[in-house]
């Protein structure tokens, strides 16, 4: 199996595996209990946020723990909302956001506030000016992910955080960081954010677990009630096991060398590919993140490229996971023709990944052109 | 190791683990992914969805995986309201319910609805009669644990849920069955409600899931938006792992066998107890779960307690863990006296304990009661 479809989840690493068996076998009592088994539980969960913390340059008692990325941005978003609703009611953000990201502030804009979409650019930047100048006194929350999941574009969120910090506007600023963290390095401090949503399974940890970074400074209303766990910011029993299955996957990751090898990898399949003559990169070839490499293979459409690679043990995507078969919104968004994001494919690498790889994908490219006719528009 | 602490959590079974460490080692793929290995992820959460929908008699389609019963309490409150919040504002349940029913419910009351709380008798049971009488036209909702979670007391869900019924009432009943699924044959259908919470991390699954059972005839409003995995209901990439051990925990449970067991394992522990001379009873003997039995030991307090026993090596709870060392407002409703509410402890009960656990736990009270002073009130 070549599985190229790291954006869209990832194969645990045996640090994970190890701690979540762990955790599931030994010490498995509730964190909220006052005995010692229980104060072991919490421990592991402790450990976890700080070796985050440490990881983010913020502090332990900014992390909360949480079931995933869709949820770190549902409370990121829905919580500065409630929070911030008698300031103001407007929100920027962009068209081209993570469907949990959108559908939350659709749902937003459902109960009064407004919402201002930044579309990209044709090459699927956003251009940092047109987000400021959205941005007023009466915004009070703009949220950018770090790097989009289909193209892997860097977005200018450090650019529109120093802008909110030095024209001292008072927007919350939330950053999706799901398909950036743990493989870009990532200070909170130099980034600027307030708020920052990343995910376990995207960085070979477990499904199920994430963590939203929140400063200390800022004031966020829970969306789930309870036994007030997680300083009241998230009620329910920690999951232990996958906490501690996330923080294993942590200290695996070596990102800057990663990110190297990444970008080594990323031009070799661009150069092999171009060299194909049926592939178009949709990727630009600057401030973007090597992880994610988005072509299209014009005249073939996304779904039967899809399943002819998968009868050869190649696993790509057509766009996102999560919008299942749909045409890409992202690719949409950036305004390009109809037969380009018809015969879309989303590679996307991770550290498991090789050049031998890449040769295959390449050679069943070259056979599939060969083996199946071109559709017809 | 005695652990007597099952209602706060409980060991994972081997049957859990194994299923969990197949999914992150083997089947790890997004359920959401269009080729095969996607579709093996998906299938492992549907052969799940179907174990549960055998269990509880019910159908797939109602039954929706999320991170576990706080949020499967909240889905069913916050969601009920949204939805019905047009038709009137009006809610009834019970003051000895859960934190996450307890705190959802303030959460409405402060955003406009108003709950009506009925008290328990001083025995721990509710009393049918005063739930019905508070139950008007325009009630939307009636929530109700299955089995208190310090008392094991059985509520009269399903007498309720037959009197809404028979007089063509439009509430719609949720059950927090965290403390009984699993415990006790639950039978959607007899039981009569629109919606049941469970979590796994009770019966010998990993903490971090849970589902909500919802009748495909109620509309329910989503609490967290994206993909919309879960039928719209619970965006977020399905926590395959822990899906997969929650199917195997369920697969190794023998409801009736175990129930039979514990029944007789708490009827030696009640003989034992009183025996002593210094134990008394909170939890009723009728109407009455036995995997929970709440005692006190009147002249000392529950923490320290709870910290001798821990010294060895036996573990009980003062309350119950989400209450964190508070304490217990169950007891305090039911309207004992102080001294009894200070000297409470909580022992709960698995299908790992034995009779040699309860010889252990009697005999360590009764060394407790002649080394330490007793506390004065």
């Amino acid at each position: 199996m070549i599985y190229l479809d790291n954006s869209a989840t990832t194969k645990p690493c045996d640090s994970a595996v190890k701690n979540i068996n762990d955790a599931l076998t030994e010490n498995w009592g509730n964190p909220s209990s006052l005995y010692s088994f229980g104060v072991e539980a919490e421990s592991t969960v402790n450990s976890a946020r700080a070796t985050i913390a440490e990881t983010l340059n913020c502090r332990e008692d900014e992390v909360i723990f949480l079931s995933g990325g869709t949820e770190a941005n549902n409370l990121a978003l829905l919580g500065t909302a409630e929070s911030l609703k008698r300031r103001g009611r407007r929100i920027v953000s962009t068209s081209v956001e993570h469907p949990s990201v959108l559908n939350t502030l659709r749902h937003l804009e459902s109960s009064g506030f407004e919402v201002t979409y930044i579309r990209p650019e044709r090459d699927g930047h956003i251009d940092k000016d047109k987000v400021t100048a959205a941005i007023t006194d009466d915004t009070i929350l703009v949220s950018m992910m770090l790097t989009n999941n289909e193209t892997g574009c860097i977005f200018p969120v450090r650019e529109v955080a120093e802008y909110i910090k030095d024209n001292k506007l008072p927007a919350v600023v939330h950053c999706d960081a799901v398909q950036a963290f743990g493989k870009m390095p990532i200070d909170i401090e130099s980034l600027g954010v307030d708020l920052l949503s990343a995910s376990g399974h995207k960085i070979h940890a477990s499904k199920g677990i994430g963590f939203l970074y929140k400063s200390r400074k800022l004031n966020l209303k829970p969306i789930i009630f309870g036994g007030n766990q997680e300083s009241g910011l998230r009620s329910g029993t920690e999951c232990v096991p996958l906490i501690a299955g996330l923080e294993g996957a942590i200290k695996e990751l070596t990102v800057k060398d990663t990110l190297q090898r990444i970008q080594k990898l990323h031009d070799y399949a661009v150069e092999r590919l171009l060299a194909t003559g049926i592939v178009k990169i949709n990727s630009p070839s600057d401030s973007h993140l090597p992880f994610v490499l988005n072509i299209s293979v014009p005249g073939y459409r996304s779904e039967t490229m899809l399943h002819f690679l998968e009868s050869k043990g190649i696993f790509v995507s057509s766009g996102s996971a999560c919008s299942k078969g749909k045409g890409s919104h992202v690719l949409n968004e950036m305004g390009l023709n109809r037969d380009i994001i018809d015969s879309a494919l989303r590679i996307s690498f991770s550290r498991y990944n090789t050049e031998a790889d890449i040769d295959e994908l390449v050679l069943c490219l070259e056979e599939m052109s060969q083996k199946l006719r071109k559709s017809k528009h």
